[in-house]
């Protein structure tokens, strides 16, 4: 199978998943007794949720074309192992309403935020398994020859990437906006130029 | 007509249709009275829709890939039957919300279950017709010429796909939660590369 | 500009707005004092304005892609043009749930009903202009030259493709559930080859 | 990495922007003391915005064809900066809902209408952004080499297509209306072929 389709609808999964995200945003009541200036600042966790889910979606795009682009073919082991990360990937629209309308609710704040933190690290693994689906067992498939080194050198930054996130998910524990703040740094550490050499980048 | 419109706009309705399952996913109220840990822990059977029908879904795009990917050019009728099974598979959302709300509700969850298998029944039917059309009526359109005898056997395995779902459909009288654990069970059976042959699969 | 990303950006739009119907559709809501069954058999018209829009958005498809597929490249005028089009796509939608919704409703079933069969009209004359510009206006951007008798032909099939939304909008204020019938028989029609000659078809 | 893909994503963002859009128009509940028509008549504003929002991301859409088809390949600065200006698309459905809710709701009806006009500002100072990046920065990308004072013309132009949102913008605090109104014109002055040269038009 020619990974074109493959391609194809996985872009589909992924740009329906990251513009699903603007439902969660809520638009205020109208009426008496609400003052919309208050209602919107109040919300703010969901523009910031909104901001760096959308983000760290677009960098996984950027990351899976990346890792797709290296295959000339794909067997059912790849496509099934790309299913699993798209099912990770089309969970998030959840975990960032999660974590938007629960940040500053007391109780359940610290677990909405681990949950938000967990599913981009399930997220970062099923890619990492993917990934070494790829490089380590179809090798045959790829479309261009690499030393074995330079694969275990992707695979290891890949893993890598996902660290920053298993330190998310602890700090949820310490306060739900460290784990907000240490994702959007995260998205925006690999949107520079400079975090993206020929093979590093998250999980790529 | 070539088959390439065709593809993309299958792969866009069975894109959306699969990340619109996340839709589904509750997320708990905030305030006081509610505890996060225990409503999460509560819509366990939202989380298992989810992760079934994902994979039902993603395994019978990887199928229509197949099925379409054997014709060099499409008629009215083959749109037409590629246009109802993507009504069937249009609805899959509506049937995963209605078993995941209603799974633990006592009266109604048989039928929400039986309605859930009954869907991916109706799908596989719709499949199988327009496999039918495909293999039987329509050769002159096929890619590649292939013996009767093999487009036989393949119709054969496709029916035989649907099976297991009257089981799922049966067993919802008896238990609706083993319904679902039929239809897991079938999702993962088919993602395990043991069960796709050159022509065999869940409806291939 | 090619019309590649015309066709694209177009057979996104529609995958998206043919697979937003199931939003519309109601779970019943849980809980004591409520029959599953008997709520889920009330719904009847949400199934059946489901259907009806889902069929007639994909003939619309097949006929777009008939329309598009006549062009070598697009300019400004018809890509603003295919715009209005994607603009009555995609409000189907929100005409669909209105009927679903208010079909047995008494008061406003009727306006519903005109809105519905209204929105179809609209629909069309925004397909039959687009065509016209295409087929009148836009001669030197055609793939293959067409003798103008036939083109003149095509322009006129399509605009009697709108009269029975004529009637059905009338139809509505004697009663909505014939407006229902007679975009489901439309819809019905144009399905079976016989109605799809080379030039025939729904505003083709 | 080739501009295939970046099209085939940002497409697939902006169709399903686009068509969200849908669900913010309301279907008017049923039941006694309510009156449909008066109902979905006190509703314009919903429709007025979809119109115009419609209008102004599919014209964004022909722009960004016509951005990205300049390019012949796009690095990673590129990614990113597509990135940003996707993230301003998608939160358009979100200011479209708020200005169409708020529009006759005395107080905040300013506030959201000055939002609305922001956000199409935000969208239109990205798609500046990128265009400089692409135009200025990036020429050994560019699929056909342009003097500098055709790049620095286009430039210019696209700045002054953000012009009519600054006015847009101030207007909400004298009318709300008036905001919707010009933005409405934006998209109509736009749309018509004059305003559409080799390299006019809206932030082109």
């Amino acid at each position: 199978m020619s990974t074109n389709r493959l391609e194809s609808f996985s872009d589909g999964v992924i740009a329906v998943a990251i513009t699903l995200l603007v439902l969660n945003i809520d638009v205020p009541p109208t009426g008496a007794g609400h003052h919309l200036g208050h209602e919107l600042a109040a919300n703010w966790s969901q523009y910031a949720a909104y901001a760096v889910s959308f983000l760290t979606i677009g960098i996984i795009w950027v990351n899976h074309h990346v890792m797709i682009s290296r295959l000339r073919a794909a067997d059912h082991a790849i496509l099934i192992g790309n299913l699993l990360l798209l099912m990770t990937i089309g969970i998030l629209p959840f975990a960032t309403d999660l974590i938007a309308k629960h940040l500053h609710k007391g109780d359940g704040s610290s677990l909405a935020a681990a949950i938000y933190a967990g599913a981009f690290l399930l997220m970062g693994t099923a890619f990492g398994l993917l990934n070494r689906l790829i490089l380590l067992r179809r090798t045959d498939m790829l479309a261009v020859e690499m030393p074995l080194a330079q694969r275990r050198r992707i695979l290891l930054r890949s893993a890598g990437g996902s660290v920053p996130y298993v330190i998310a998910l602890g700090a949820a524990f310490v306060s739900p906006y460290a784990t907000l703040a240490i994702c959007a740094a995260i998205g925006i550490f690999y949107a520079f130029p400079v975090a993206s050499g020929p093979d590093t980048g998250l999980n790529r």
